[in-house]
């Protein structure tokens, strides 16, 4: 490998770290665990991990990789706070769609280029882009490895 | 700059965004507000301060970058669980630790090449560093930015 293909793999191997890590997290909870509030009054873990599926979900476009499989989830997960819609999905369809779009967004990773993640993402112009190239899609990989660590760590916190 | 600069650069700007969040977060509490647990029973805003800075501080050598500043840090903050060691630094002082190691930090970074990075870190052997090329400094960066991240999500849940 090359620097720069080592430096690609170390990155896309953090995202997968921590992806890993929070589907163990969530997937053996039941339903009813799953209700758990992280802190008391907080986020319950259903909402944590419909959140990060609508996060990760968001990713496929904003990367070039596709249109989004499940734009429905920031309905529930996203534009709503937690408790404020009812009729969430089970833990078993979030689950699917977890696997869904992590295994997309891996499956997309594997056939960028470095010169593809160092390339801008699709929210940004040409313009904006050429001022500061930094808004390119490693920068994205990065801001939501830290976004899915940060709720991660709040998991941790609910009683078991 | 080439895309492997811009790589390199966006990794040291998401760590760098985490530093400075997590400084919002704490430099702006009183000694008395830094002993609220981020949750019932949990660990104290006190603690992950300190705990955050040891472990910044122990990236020094581990990247290369010279001796630890702050070692006798661990001690409270590492080894030990919150609340099992009395006397603990106050929010002044960590303040000033904090800023001194992530400042050293920052200036070795700015020093290190592409090759650098993709070098290996100081706790892998050359054998272990052949067979797994991701044991290198960019991959001690990123871990450290999502542990970073992980206590920083924490720290949003403790009451105000």
């Amino acid at each position: 490998m090359t620097s720069e293909q080592t430096i690609i793999a170390s990155a896309v191997q953090s995202w997968k770290q921590n992806v890993e890590r929070a589907g163990k997290v969530f997937s053996g909870l039941t339903d009813q665990q799953l209700q758990t509030e992280v802190a008391p009054g907080r986020n319950r873990l259903v909402y944590l991990w419909g959140h990060l599926t609508a996060v990760h979900d968001a990713m496929l476009p904003l990367l070039g990789l596709g249109d989004r499989l499940h734009p429905e989830l920031d309905a529930a997960f996203v534009t709503a706070a937690d408790k404020a819609v009812d009729g969430l999905p089970s833990a078993a369809q979030i689950k699917r769609y977890w696997d869904e779009v992590n295994g997309h967004l891996m499956a997309g990773f594997g056939k960028f280029t470095t010169s593809d993640w160092a390339g801008k993402h699709t929210a940004v112009s040409d313009e904006d882009f050429a001022a500061n190239p930094l808004r390119n899609r490693l920068s994205v990989l990065l801001s939501r490895t830290s976004h899915l660590a940060y709720h991660i760590g709040q998991t941790a916190l609910a009683p078991k």
